[in-house]
């Protein structure tokens, strides 16, 4: 029997009520023919209350007991959920990540799978089981210690359970009706795409648009998972939400397919830094090692000229990182330069800045969509600060001011408003 | 190094400065010496808003469902009780019943220890762990799904640890400061005991003085388990609380330590039945199936006329129950009857009785207990309607008006204010 996974994260479960409306969705999926996993979250405000209770509890808290807190949540939403199918008439039962057992790694609080054996929903499912309701953002460490996946994990243990069950689709419910071409909060003409590729939803979740985890979705590419994001408040018809797929299942390609953005950023530039094999590292590294997530880079050569201070050759380089990380990225910085790691003249710090970018696989085949883009933003007036590329994505820069600007500007100038891709 | 058993109950941890109070006494423990195991009950109403979310969510609920989402409760307590102790300083890690592990018997929501192997404990104690947290009220099934062993369980939890680990004692803390010679709502003469022995418990437990629960003194009793009871809320000091302890550790032993009332009691007497062997198994098998709590039970010889409806001698029956379940008698009654299993004339129920009760070890040297609490009761012009005794318990069913003049009277009658024996 094909094995259908579905998710319902935590505005899905809120309360009674929601949880029985979730239940009905999977009734109609045993209906049509699946056996079902159902993944839950907790319900929605009962993580952020237990997450609340241990950092009052302990200041520098043990990773492990805040996990065996936290999970707690997903627990009490999987058996009400079993209960739930039951009262429906529908074999159920929950299973929490220790009884899977759903093995993790012993990274408390982002822990990552080893494995998730089949063995024991396999064995209930033989038995006439139809839905194993299982709590997700957790596991087992090699420990026996309860783990957590990090806050979203519920999506990467949906993910996780289709490809170890080999399911025919994993749905993810949320309170979205799938991926939009750019934010409708920005722009009224966004629309729903029906389908997109996995590398363009990993583009588009880490530029800002929020609606899958990241790691879910490289999870669901690395083990071709077809992934279905849908509303939970919506009837469920065949092409509800978006599908998303390999690339080979989206027929057309049209150049881009989404606008996104990401507003609080910041840019950071070392002047006249020396050009030599290494500096790259010796920047960097303290970056990271200061847990500065660094986004776009840019080196550029410097035309100075030769002087005491600096004998080799000098160059400029230019980063950004989320604004909130700025302190951490400067002291990082200083640091480096005090105990002579790296030198610098001068580090200039632009707070003030968002970053737009078009994202599609067409890109590979289309030419000039680097050109349309940068044409656009000029004809607005958008000074365009930093730039970045990759094969299917290309990030700029600006003003923060004009951030809703350049959006709009965009996907009009893509035409996303247009028919759907299917 | 000796190990220390502490319990807290809901009220004892019902928010983030009680487990910090519960913390700072575990604490004072270790500091004595002790590697503590300590049993946490859920916060305060916790486990009543899950059993409320599980009987919305089914009519007719899994138990096993409903003992996995109940049992999440105590998991945060004990996730929080040891970071508070870590907080302070103090080496301590919390345990779920599956990671102990707590093997039970499948009874859901009702489930028997059937081990508790002291391996991973002991081995963290070894590597310098100072306080186990565990979770109680819960444990393992044979087919690894989490039990609980009903309302009250965290006492039978915290004694079942003291005996697996041969612990010095078992503290159980609780709201009240001990165990008392009467109810203190019924007469302010009411003295808290420094002692009391097993039995005498027992009897207390199960006349109505719910401080401890019976299961968990039984076990208490088998393994010779030091039991203490005393209060949160106060500073703990060499005489806190009540000791409950093998007669042998009893110096002194008064005729009657203290008297035990239950107000909600029900009488029924069936007339004219056959006196015949497998007469009481014809009326009290049926009564057990229904679930009627059956107590005391007096059979008298009927010396009724022989008549042409009764070939036989014939005999009455009295028994007493719970009032609410006198429904539930009467219909267990009513239908033995009509299938021809058993014969009576009338069902005579007086819902209006409370029981009162005089316990003490010392009845089995003492001699003329049973006169002086039938004189006394008989000085007040109270009527003794059934009488039922064992070694070390006379219990009487009265009108329940007159309960709290008993208790009053026999208070007096035993001079129970005077000093404590220990």
């Amino acid at each position: 029997m094909p094995v259908l996974v579905m998710k319902f994260g935590g505005t899905s479960v809120a309360d009674l009520d929601r949880i029985a409306n979730a239940a009905a969705k999977v009734r109609a999926e045993v209906e049509r023919g699946h056996e079902v996993i159902v993944i839950v979250s907790a319900m929605s405000g009962k993580t952020n209350e237990l997450v609340k209770w241990v950092s009052e509890t302990a200041t520098f808290y043990d990773a492990r007991e805040y996990d065996a807190v936290v999970a707690s949540g997903e627990n009490v939403t999987a058996g009400l959920m079993a209960l739930r199918l039951q009262e429906m008439g529908i074999p159920a039962r929950s299973w929490q990540g220790w009884q899977v057992p759903i093995l993790t790694t012993s990274q408390h609080g982002s822990a990552r799978f080893i494995d998730i054996p089949r063995t024991n929903i396999e064995q209930k499912f033989a038995e006439g089981m139809k839905v194993a309701v299982v709590a997700g953002f957790q596991g087992l460490s090699p420990e026996n210690r309860i783990t957590t996946l990090g806050r979203g994990g519920s999506d990467t243990t949906a993910v996780a359970f289709a490809a170890a069950f080999d399911a025919v689709r994993c749905d993810i419910y949320t309170d979205v009706d799938g991926v939009y071409t750019t934010d409708p909060r920005i722009t009224k003409k966004a629309r729903k795409l029906d389908r997109i590729s996995y590398e363009e939803m990993l583009e588009l979740a880490s530029l800002g648009a929020k609606v899958l985890q990241t790691r879910s979705v490289e999870l669901a590419m690395r083990y071709k998972v077809r992934l279905r994001v849908l509303s939970s408040f919506e009837e469920v018809t065949e092409t509800s939400g978006t599908l998303v797929c390999a690339e080979e299942d989206i027929m057309e390609s049209k150049a881009v397919v989404g606008v996104a953005h990401s507003r609080e950023e910041a840019k950071i530039t070392l002047f006249t830094i020396e050009d030599r094999p290494g500096i790259a590292a010796a920047i960097f590294g303290p970056l990271a090692e200061a847990g500065v997530n660094v986004d776009m880079i840019v080196q550029n050569i410097s035309e100075k000229d030769y002087d005491e201070a600096h004998p080799g050759a000098v160059t400029d380089m230019t980063f950004s990182c989320p604004v909130d990380q700025v302190p951490r990225a400067r002291r990082a910085m200083e640091e480096a330069r005090a105990r002579g790691a790296i030198n610098y003249d001068d580090l200039i710090i632009d707070d003030d800045v968002a970053k737009v970018s078009v994202v599609g696989i067409g890109m590979r085949s289309h030419t000039g969509v680097a050109a349309r883009m940068f044409t656009t933003l000029a004809r607005e007036g958008i000074n365009i600060k930093v730039i970045s590329t990759s094969e299917i994505k290309i990030s700029v820069l600006i003003d923060r001011k004009y951030m809703e600007l350049a959006v709009q500007a965009l996907h009009d100038a893509f035409a996303l408003e247009g028919a759907g891709r299917s």
